[in-house]
């Protein structure tokens, strides 16, 4: 398929390799949310003001005990927010990344490209107006929600600073966000992945789009080989840029246009030319890339 | 062109249908600063809490009129903090409208869509890398910066709750948010205005992307004729639908299926057929809107 | 009552000046709002993509009317999301509003200030542990809410680029934050009026704060009366500020120091200096700014 | 000196009790940082959309040894922005635990309470106009770069859904936040450092404070001492409640009033009675949390 930047097409590419960014970026989340457990899963019973005044560490030590915690090393009346605003902002860049799969299908999605779509049953309805239609609404929510969860971070990160040994200010934001975070990420996870699983892929239409530029997407390939044969930089830009604009403008076949390039031919033969337009030699790191992050 | 929902082609529209949207929520922008005025445009010289105490308020009086200010009617030491707030919140608001037009050519200038595209002289390079680039980056370019313009405003509002007459914690906050805002603002307006003054827009390419399906995008005009020939909504909807997924998925005609569908020829002729395939029919209230927004 | 900057005395000042100053503040929002209306209060009855192909616009004009809305001069699909940011961040400047007043009241209620409190009444509990306890917990609550509010209008502002004619990702948001903003704002604005009603005010502890500091709250009152004498302003401050450094670091009295420095006595006199001491000069404008304000 | 919740006195606590928790807290900070380096110090060179077509993976491993970095196992054209929105989250998460404590110097310097003090020196002036001022202007200037922190985790989270393999949206965020949140908590670090180093801190004024409510902070102890006795909870808290009330409302010593109460003398002797208004009670578990802090 084709890899794209600014949604423009680039350099081919796979479906797989798109995965592989996502299923490295997940590793990361489950990285983190592993090593914030031990600043997460703390208690205190240390009395108003943390000084065990009134009961002995002793209690709290057997109460964290029994319900899988760590005391925490020193605490105020109660547990510091930097720890809970960390667990939110972990959760908002989750939901960032799940936000980026779900753009990457509603972009792949779209009438013009179609080169995948959300499962769509037989009896769906995707507008009730529109019966043609088959929206990315799964991919729609998701982005939505991470807004959200983006937004409950915000608030977390103000619940840090209380006054003195506690004040009460941070309550009202827990009661809110606390649930509605982490219920809102299981959620979002539970769609995504369901989303991935039953995700219609349309190879075919990867290809077809692929070949829609006439070989444009190849023109990085032409511009290497130009200065492999010792043309400057410069003017083997002017030679592949000048005919991608035409093929770009009036929708010509590129490969032809080149062929048919003077300059060109004074470099690069015909045979030359053909291999250069080889889709193999993009894929050929795909096993590399795949070992890295598969394992 | 298309109308899109969903990224996904709707119903047939106009370039200048988009256009006029945006007008009107520039027109609402004009407003909103407007009536921001004279909450914006006020002084006090009123001495360290606001009592007057060593300076008369005809000191005040007389300076605001000179800076063409109006006395703020009651201030602590300082100008309270939710005029500015409310400043740097419709500034982001704003900012977020530009980011629209600019996700707005952004999808349009994809190598599948190509209906429009941000300027692009004959010398320039698109990527240094690949010679057929033409990247959106003044549209990218907005998008980023609204995102720095939002963020803004995340702190200019909690510059509110001063302590007491005046604590200093905003001044840092203004020093960097007041210019940076502000610059970022007129610079994303020059840029958006240049953008859309020398946006090239190909209208045979808005053609050829509204035929692409086969019809599909009439699908509610097919549907809405069913239903006035008496036909039920859900037995319309399932005649049109099946039709419509059909084209979809393998790429047909809508027009054609929908012509030897027996079901359908019980209530509709060729000819009406042919007639709910109308551009026309979209278009006619085109200067009822225009009217609206463009007087 | 003393006027405070840094959380620091300053100068003399009365708590009808600061409920003057917050009274000028909600007159504003109240202006915010009623401006607002005319972009709200609008309706959008146009189809897919906001043609009115299937649907006149008498329709709109009348289903509005009725609903006591104006039609939207254009719209997409959907009524365009900068209206409801705005109208988010407006209701989020209000929040922070409140808050400035209920971290006010904080202040004023701790141990050492307790200048006001909120309401207890006879039977109340203030903690559980501690029965001495009287905690400002609806002040520490609308700051928490403040938080909450502010975090909404984050991802109402999101909201604004949505995809084309619409896309759905602003649903789940609005689903989550229309009713919770508003329901929060309303609650604030509740908590805030009835624990305004019933704040309990001590002006005897009031004086006495203001006379803890040994009269230190009027330096500037003899740094401005030196000045008049001829004595230039860095001579002035030198004189003040080390018999000011003196009470402070040493508890003295600081007329008492004052009166017995030989520099200033070279300049002012007992009976003058007496009445730079005088609490009645800071409040001479009270009237002027409450008429501003109060009208 | 007295610890404090919702801004009251709560019960006696030391200010080295303060000191552990914020040391604690920054030893968690030290951990996050710690984890992340090896997310952050990754790089790619992989080519226009990460398939290594033009370029060996030799070449990346070799010049990302030379850096320090470790290959990404899989990117786009770029470095996934989760690894930097983390970065910049936990940065804010830093600039709010600091805050915290910039918060906490400002409360204690304030006029009434005055237990600590930022540095200030024979010369400086602390307002031009009010000579006897002494501003925490470093713990507020802490408390405002906070806020601007906090904002630029807000537009690093939104850069994470770039389009496809890569857009250029997140640059010009990048180009700033990068700079500005990065020195800025530098900034505020070195700022915090030197503000501790040289804090001056008054234990008279911390031991006058807590004597200030006649013995209020001691009511817990008067409270468990009651139902040790036998006196139910209800009880219990109504005794000291309302000898607590009195000494709130009218200033009285709270021992000489409980002294007096006839009901607390039937289960409770005037030497038990002293004994519950021992400070060394509550200080007796100093060194469990000092060894657990300080190690």
């Amino acid at each position: 398929m084709a890899g794209r930047t600014h949604a423009d097409h680039a350099v081919p590419f796979t479906f797989g390799f798109k995965a592989a960014v996502w299923l490295d970026e997940m590793d990361r989340h489950i990285d983190r949310f592993q090593e914030m457990k031990k600043r997460l899963f703390v208690g205190n019973i240390t009395g108003a003001v943390g000084t065990f005044a009134n009961i002995d560490p002793e209690v709290e030590a057997y109460v964290c005990r029994k319900s899988g915690l760590k005391p925490a090393p020193a605490s105020s009346q109660i547990i510091q927010r930097d720890r809970y605003a960390h667990f939110f902002n972990t959760l908002a860049v989750l939901a960032g990344s799940l936000e980026k799969i779900a753009v990457e299908i509603r972009h792949l999605q779209r009438t013009e490209v179609l080169e995948a779509e959300e499962y769509f049953s037989a009896g769906q309805k995707g507008s009730s107006a529109m019966p043609h239609k088959r929206n990315p609404i799964n991919s729609e929510n998701i982005c939505g929600l991470a807004r959200l969860v983006r937004s409950y971070a915000v608030a977390a990160m103000e619940n840090i600073p209380l006054w003195h040994e506690r004040d009460i200010s941070h309550s009202s934001v827990e009661r809110v966000i606390a649930p509605d975070a982490t219920i809102l990420v299981d959620f979002m996870l539970h769609r995504a992945t369901n989303l991935l699983d039953r995700l219609i892929v349309y190879p075919e239409r990867m290809a077809e789009n692929l070949r829609k530029t006439g070989g444009l997407i190849f023109s990085q390939q032409v511009l290497l080989l130009l200065t492999q044969k010792g043309v400057s930089r410069e003017e083997a830009y002017r030679i592949v840029q000048r005919n991608a604009m035409q093929a770009w403008e009036r929708g010509g076949d590129f490969k032809k246009l080149l062929l048919k390039d003077k300059d060109l031919a004074r470099y690069i033969s015909r045979a030359e030319l053909e291999q250069t337009f080889d889709l193999r030699h993009h894929l050929k790191h795909v096993d590399t890339i795949f070992k890295r992050v598969f394992g």
